[in-house]
């Protein structure tokens, strides 16, 4: 058995990390608890307690409807600012509004009302299902003038971009593509693939939600069109969290809204009977946005900037890669198989194993005996583990001490303990 | 002057008010501060305070993920069950999302499909902007085969039943009303109305944010098609808290939400590449709920449903009928007039006055010079002044001096203090 394989090793890792203090920082239950499922919700920075306090009791509770005019009425425009490094783009293509649903709906009806006369949509098989739910959904809206196509992955992992390349042609209207994959991990070339697009005509749309705040993101750099993403993962923001969109500045007043919201009008407050959009990325704003949601993202996104984005990604892939060498090497053997791309450059920040018991032992995870730690990670249909990993609170020991747990409940068959049934609801 | 027109007597109505109680469970500022602007922003409950450091702290912070499990998916649906008795439907004939706009957009989009071959959507011009705006861009979605028509109203108060139900006919597609207009605060017969749209083959889409949790409302009696509203105004679930939309049982199967989302798919957790909606109302569902926001509303429901809508009613009758006696009384000289309905059943739950310099009294009215309360109160262009009033928290004692700081300011020209300018967002 290897040496990396010890808790030494992995406390040696720990000790080394110059982002550990991070951890302390964050509201994380128990020594007893392991939280691997950040990337589909991360958990709760202490100064958002505070924080939420200030707003409730002050802001609201005090203030107001004057909170409207103390800050409310520009926070979205703020934490935009805010945003903006880490996906590369500048605070006035980004707002923060809605779900990230309603942000792609937006986006991708004024992308195809652009580019009528074309009449396919790609995407791929490994997206978000909801993401093409969205575009079905166009299709619909639009009388059925485009096809959705989907890429197929020959291994479940990769989309290689010679796939992608061929399947963009003249009558491509839009190439809305998830930046990380929600199953495997795997992690598209968006400037290659957008250059691609472009040659051809496509705009391109994509879903930054499994990536911001794990991996840089450079939009403006790789002449991105449009993006979507969440911030209730990798950025920390809360459950439910609004979501952003972005905007490439020169599209921005060639682009309408299907939904023209009063947010969105130029001068909301004179009230006038005949929508006017707003100049820039401000016309993609709907209705009042949820300010208790909104502002519990702030303090987190302060979080990520101190600690940097690119330290974030050197350490989140140095974590995966840990987990990735012990898979192979302790649960190889065990039926354990890998779902997510070997090379840690083409990983987001989730590592997926594969097991034909996948659901029952991501049961058994969270449910040990006796004094083993409780592992919280995710299942996905129909075979997938996923275990998510955070430069800003995932130590080296917790991947060991996941490893050693997935070993423990492989070879004492621990998950028989639980029904097949599929009882949980994410 | 009236013997009304005295604080013996507004403290007398005080003590013999049935639901004076309910004051102290808000946390109001101090008694220098008289706050009357419930109809744009309701007040915290205290409740709210208790009920949101639990979400905050042990539902995110300590469950993490598995919060999801333990509430947060049936939330939007708990709540629903909460809203309904306060709006006259069946719990699955509601549910809480989004923003007042967006829910707007994707009821009216499905009954303009539904309606197809009719082309003109009726409305009125005391209705919110917001709401026609999203109308116009509906318009321009289904490439103008309908025309927006709005009614006017002879007196900017009142819209005559007569004028609207003549406006009605066999190519109206939907007529879509606020329930009380926002800056008069005059009440729709909704009933009527809806069925003389009935008789045309025309839908109905009531928005009731100014009406929910002030006075009764019965879709179902009413025999409405389809309703939306925000709850961050009479029923105080926090800045920007979710909207809800209402549609009617038979319709559901026969409506088609515009936004295919992922919480409205049949089967979410399937993951499946091909979207079935959900059966009933859930398919206006969209993305992952602001889960903080939609929190912050199920507390102060409770409190709305302590009280009873019919009780609160009653006493924001009294309320508002109380300040327009005196306004008559008092206020008419120094030139203010009515904005708003005379007669009681006809208003909501805010009365608007009018005067030339309603901007400025609005500013001297929140900034009173020595040791006059500040009222805070609301100002819409051109010259209309809001005063909100809510069973809940409102005394008579607060109307009687808001007309003494409203005579004072008059009479004594202290609006002469401030620019003209307008600065304030909201």
């Amino acid at each position: 058995m290897s040496m990396l394989y010890t808790q030494t090793y992995a406390a040696g890792r720990d000790a080394a990390d110059e982002l550990a203090d991070f951890r302390g920082r964050f509201r994380l239950p128990d020594e007893n608890l392991i939280y691997l499922d950040g990337n589909s919700l991360g958990p709760l920075p202490l100064v958002t307690v505070e924080r939420m306090a200030q707003v409730i009791e002050h802001e609201w509770g005090q203030r107001l409807i004057r909170g409207w005019n103390d800050g409310w009425y520009t926070r979205s425009q703020r934490i935009a600012e805010k945003l903006a490094p880490l996906v590369g783009a500048r605070p006035d293509e980004l707002v923060l509004a809605d779900s990230t649903s309603v942000n792609l709906f937006k986006l991708a009806y004024a992308a195809l009302a652009l580019q009528e006369g074309r009449t396919e949509i790609l995407s791929d098989e490994s997206n978000f299902p909801s993401d093409l739910y969205l575009l079905q959904g166009l299709i619909s809206i639009f009388r059925h003038q485009h096809r959705l196509r989907l890429i197929e992955s020959p291994d479940e992992i990769v989309v290689p971009f010679a796939a992608v390349k061929a399947a963009i042609h003249d009558q491509t209207s839009l190439v809305c593509l998830s930046h990380v994959a929600f199953k495997s991990g795997f992690v598209h070339d968006v400037p290659q693939i957008t250059r691609a697009a472009h040659d051809r005509g496509a705009l391109t749309l994509w879903d930054l939600s499994h990536s911001v705040g794990a991996l840089p993101v450079q939009l403006d750099a790789w002449d991105v069109d449009l993006a979507v993403g969440c911030t209730y993962k990798y950025l920390n923001g809360g459950p439910g969290s609004l979501a952003f969109l972005f905007v490439r500045t020169d599209l921005q007043e060639r682009l309408t809204s299907p939904i023209w919201g009063w947010f969105g009008q130029r001068s909301p407050f004179e009230f006038g009977l005949e929508y006017q959009s707003a100049p820039g990325i401000r016309r993609f704003l709907v209705g009042t946005p949820p300010v208790l949601s909104l502002s519990a993202l702030e303090p987190a996104l302060d979080l990520c900037l101190e600690a940097g984005v690119d330290r974030i990604r050197r350490k989140n892939m140095a974590l995966t890669e840990y987990f990735v060498t012990l898979c192979r090497e302790v649960l190889a053997p065990l039926r354990y198989r890998l779902g997510s791309p070997p090379e840690p450059h083409q990983r987001g920040s989730h590592v997926t194993v594969r097991h034909e018991e996948a659901y029952r032992i991501c049961q058994a995870l969270v449910n040990p005996v006796a004094d083993a730690p409780a592992i919280i990670a995710d299942y996905r249909e129909p075979d997938n583990l996923r275990l998510g990993f955070h430069a800003l609170y995932t130590r080296y020991v917790d991947v060991y001490r996941a490893v050693v747990r997935l070993e423990e409940i492989a070879r004492c068959h621990e998950y028989q303990r639980f029904s097949t049934t599929r009882a949980s609801v994410t």
